[in-house]
């Protein structure tokens, strides 16, 4: 019997029987609740540079990773995202083809290299979360709201100076973290943690066995990247007592700048690190 | 005793005692549900005209309204909004100072002045929709999705040649409306039924007498009026099976051209409209 | 011009034209957002008594109100609710026919008679809350969530000695208040706040003048009252900070007992109170 | 390196880092979004069986699984679910313990022994949607409605004669499935379909290789079923177009006997079935 891990399941040997992506397996395999990657994202980001107690970062970090070159380097991410497939077919339905997301990044590295390690995420549909399940990404499903970009008019937020992107997340009617930014100027870089690979555990619950073992790690491959319109400014950032006591260990000891910009990439897939040697 | 309507709810005489613009009336008034106007509102539309039969429109409008010059012009428009109150502050709270809203638009007159006929409109947060009651506004709860609006790369949908921007409401889980726009190009005047007062009829339920009468006749009010980055382009729009009769009264004859733009105003109040005599 | 208030909305003179007990008026009037009452409820309860600062309770009684025999009386509500209007038709379709709500209540006196004063209400689904302002009665939008009543088995909740009911309520993305009844035994009495009329103020928001007055009293007219299964037991109660100073100052300074109870009624409308002379 | 699947995550060898059931992994292993199995379940159920067609069910069944006895049989199911672990303190937060489901089954055979093959599920929670991935079930989002069990009054639903229940299921804001069971009496014995194993396929979606293979078979384990208060009536079914064509080939072509009762499990793993040598 094979594995059980990673396929793509496939139709009958006659080649009727159910197949597909994932979930559900339907005769023609359209009835998936996946498509297959690649994916296409763009979105408008807020992101908030902090620091955590670089004890606590470690401890979120599986084997193979190291804290990296700047120990306690964390950010806090908005992010209002579409989506699409190659087809673009979902752009025609919004109800089906945007979502919110709240993420915490925490600084590493994997063989030198330097990669972003997500401990904690969470989005509001279906579809991204469990997307994000096949990744290793750990996502949850919780209420995400930030300001919109580029309104006219008074109530509008605009990336001028001065300008107020304000976001937060409440889980099972809980608040968990605010955050805002007050722009201070247009910049050419975007911020160092948003550049990184994501470094995730391909983690897979037990079910019909109970073998105890270490989870793969993946890093995301993505292509068409696209920053626009990059600003900066002064962050706020703070975090309330909705879930644990490991969730609080990621508290800011520190907050730094604010970001806001608009984003894009496409993501085709993951790609194994190899663990270190038991 | 004094009549129900149009007040403003006081304290006690000796100063205590709850109070405020609308219910929950509480000791400071701070309770309040609404913040008084004026109410200042940024969004970006999904606007598509098109033409009903002008006798099932004219079965919509009131005593004291007419058809106007263009029996039969209607409109159905997606907008995304931000809003907030004189202070500002509902801005630092995005889960507050959001909604949408979809709404269709008959064509009418006045006393010879064009106006625009709100038969059915939705939106998503509870705060509008009572809003929209004070107002004489028929706004109820739908699920209302569009595009987003700006966003950079191949997810992304942008004020282009052949931008792509879809709405769909949906009520009580049946798909109601979709519509869609695909852009031409830029223009300089808004759509004509965007730019005339809206006029409600001020119908509040009977609940401790039973009083058979018509409803007074108000405009809303605006100022600060700030069209953005309109767009023209050609439109899509399908009506469900999933309301009533009167509603299916409505459906498109024709459908004409869409709109895509930023749009900002202030709403200070009404202005009643007398009546014809009976 | 005629006034505005409690009114039923007719139609043209010539028998066309948009009618209905309620916003939307249609040309049939079966577009109407609300039937008219009767409404049937019928729901399962979770409350429990506790005590407020009299004089705290004292400031939210508008003239003509007095704090009764009782003063510092007070009771949070948890209901789930199914409804319907004397067609019966709302119970095919659950999506339409149910809503959860909480509630606080205030012993109070009218004219020697003893009422409930309902300072604050929530409820999940907009049709009862427009239903509630049509009343007086304050609701506004919050996710509510209580036990389920009767499930077998070792997650199920049963009236029984030892049975777990709990309820909470959050706002915005914000815990409100968290409470809990351990039942004791069966009672046949009802808990007495439950057992009273509501009395609550006809406040209408300004919107085309600025009169300002005090809003007139109505007191529910009920029928039909059935409770069913009635436990008692020990109540736990908890607010949290995320609402207002005047919302906090009806905090419990005392719990007491806890009750779990089925309930039916039949609301057929409002009873005018006469305010005192000012 | 190890195979990715069905483990249980472990800390780092010197026993810090992350761990957990499931992701999100923490220090502590307590941010896990799922504990572990055994898992309890506690709920009211509306069934109604009905008859596919053969061929169209066969379709969906997996190498290894055939139709059985009674090709075409099938059933949609409507539960409100009360859930909690070993631990029982999720009951203690009503918005965390409970949701609602809606699925199919169509009866099959693994080796001679009669069992279940649910082709589409759905839940309104984000938990159950990623345990039912754990197990293979292929549970997605919807909105989800049934008629609330035993109320009393005359909006209430009670299991007697005559009494009516009612489900209805909406994915994007589309109506999918609405059913209903008029009782006629009380039975002895539960619907058949409820009885027998549920057998799933553990399909991971491929992300790092694009291995193609078979997803292996599990069959659900459960213990300590209770079946209450069960009886049976006239059922109705309707599917809508709101799906794809493989979920339209499992439309009634009869519709049987609907039944309404209570149940309870508990839910402690799966047990792989061997595939049939390819």
């Amino acid at each position: 019997m094979p594995p059980a891990s990673h396929q793509t399941i496939t139709p009958h040997p006659d080649g009727t029987g159910p197949h597909g992506y994932s979930l559900p397996l339907s005769p023609s395999g359209r009835s998936a609740m996946l498509t297959p990657p690649p994916w296409h994202f763009s979105g408008d980001v807020i992101m908030i540079d902090y620091r955590v107690d670089p004890r606590a970062a470690s401890r979120f970090l599986p084997p193979g990773l190291t804290p990296g070159d700047d120990p306690g380097a964390a950010a806090a991410v908005f992010a209002t995202w579409q989506w699409c497939s190659d087809s673009g077919e979902e752009l025609s339905d919004p109800s089906r083809s945007q979502f919110s997301e709240f993420l915490i990044l925490l600084g590493c590295a994997y063989d030198g290299a330097a990669m972003a390690r997500c401990p904690y995420a969470w989005v509001d549909q279906a579809v991204p979360l469990v997307r994000g399940w096949v990744q290793g990404m750990p996502k949850q499903y919780g209420a995400v709201h930030q300001t919109r970009h580029g309104l006219v008019g008074r109530a509008g937020s605009r990336r001028t100076e001065g300008g107020l992107f304000a976001g937060n997340i409440s889980v099972h009617g809980r608040r968990l973290v605010e955050a805002a930014v007050t722009l201070t100027g247009p910049v050419q870089e975007p911020p160092a943690l948003h550049t990184v690979p994501l470094v995730h555990s391909l983690a897979t619950p037990a079910w019909t066995t109970a073998v105890e073992q270490p989870a793969p790690l993946a890093a995301s491959e993505v292509t068409d990247v696209e920053f626009g319109d990059i600003w900066t400014g002064t962050g706020e950032l703070e975090f309330f007592d909705g879930l644990d006591e490991d969730f609080a260990g990621l508290r800011p000891v520190e907050v730094g700048a604010g970001h806001v910009f608009s984003y894009a990439e496409t993501l085709k897939g993951g790609r194994l690190l190899p663990l270190p040697e038991g």
